[in-house]
């Protein structure tokens, strides 16, 4: 992919897990409200790649896709426990705005950064904790229908359901990845649920850069490494994206803690 | 019931067909952003309770759902080509205002106006136009995830998974009624997918009637008449909550229309 990738909300976890892993083999376009620190800055980035500008604003946003080939984008209000008014705003309508833009700019593929608080009411009192154990079978696959945490995880299922339009009424290649718990290093230490959604750093910036490289029409996928521990399937990663996770959350479990580049 | 039913957007279309039908039956409260006149105003509803408020408004909303058991939201921009500013607002805002305030409020039951437009890109090139006719087998049952024409059909989609929330977290009863082709008294002419989906005013009514009497706790059901050409199923709505209707667009296919009161 020659054309540049624009990239919104670089300045967050999952953004500098991308750049970090992957920042110098693409052609990245940098999106954010504010300027970013030169701590945030990765290398191979230059100052006039990076667009100072707000995704609910169409000139900005169009300013800054104008020539790209790809969307990866992960801007918006991340905490869910976001108040209504800031994830209707940064969430939802700036995630039109994106799409909008991207469709007039001929944008080929569009990543969404989903999350797994679109679907977090399927962990019921009756399936937890054993969803969240090595030997229990239950699996979300991305087929079903949303069920939202929260109000944060409905900006986020509508998000999909704009990319569902956006795919089926303009051709874009759309791919919502409900992106699991990302911690640097290591997976969350006693915290089951965080164990069996943990997607490493690594893992993480290879599945954006699946989402950039694979043919896809819409889908949406889950975003975890391949963890002992799982109700998220990964099949659906695999098949469409030809994801790959390196990381497992049960090779940290208990006192044996692997070393290793992660 | 004896508590009123909060009823917004009765100025609608749908709106007209519930009370001209059952408008008697219950003690309405409507609330509506322009005085109605007395044309649309139906006989048995007093000028107290009519609220004249904006759904975007938590203030406006609170005032005329305090006391009511069940919500009939229809409220909103209705058209299809409506643009992404007023269906963020309308739809979208509007219909997040009036579940908080339902929950805030103590109200039950919450039936909510979806659409054909929120499932509508099911319709695609390979299946029309044999899924119009009778002897079609394709079915829409409601599990499915939507597929929306346009952005109103998104707003739709988002208003669907607002409910989820609110019943998942709140326990309110939440069902969704994606409505057809409503059309008074005789369906539509030359028109296969308006005959496919034609809901008639009579079963509009009796169906949002059982959306205040049966008991259900959330429901994506289809709003549109028994039609021997269809591809919605109504079987969820009779399972749900008990729908029986009484019209088939068949009846009036030829020229050999049906008279009847309708």
């Amino acid at each position: 992919m020659d054309e540049p990738v624009l990239l919104t909300g670089a300045v967050g976890r999952v953004g500098q897990a991308i750049l970090r892993h992957i920042g110098t083999d693409y052609e990245w376009r940098l999106l954010d409200r504010a300027p970013m620190s030169s701590s945030k800055r990765p290398e191979g980035i230059d100052a006039d790649d990076i667009y100072i500008g707000d995704v609910t604003d169409a000139d900005d946003v169009r300013e800054a896709i104008d020539g790209c080939r790809a969307v990866v984008h992960l801007a918006g209000d991340p905490r869910p426990e976001a108040p209504w008014d800031s994830v209707l705003q940064n969430n939802i309508d700036g995630t039109q705005t994106m799409f909008e833009a991207a469709v007039e700019a001929g944008v080929e593929k569009f990543a969404f950064a989903s999350s797994n608080h679109a679907v977090g009411a399927y962990e019921t009192e009756s399936r937890t904790p054993d969803l969240y154990r090595p030997d229990d079978d239950y699996r979300l696959d991305g087929t079903e229908p949303p069920r939202p945490t929260n109000l944060y995880g409905v900006s986020k299922a509508t998000g999909e359901v704009l990319g569902r339009y956006y795919h089926d009424h303009h051709g874009l290649s759309v791919v919502n990845v409900r992106i699991g718990n990302l911690t640097e290093g290591h997976p969350p230490i006693d915290y089951e649920r965080g164990q069996a959604m943990w997607l490493s750093y690594r893992d993480c910036a290879h599945l954006f850069e699946r989402c950039l490289l694979a043919d896809y029409d819409y889908e949406t996928i889950y975003g975890i490494s391949d963890n002992d521990r799982k109700y998220y399937s990964i099949e659906g990663a695999r098949e469409a994206l030809g994801y790959d996770p390196q990381d497992n959350s049960a090779e940290w479990d208990g006192d044996d803690h692997v070393d290793g580049e992660r």
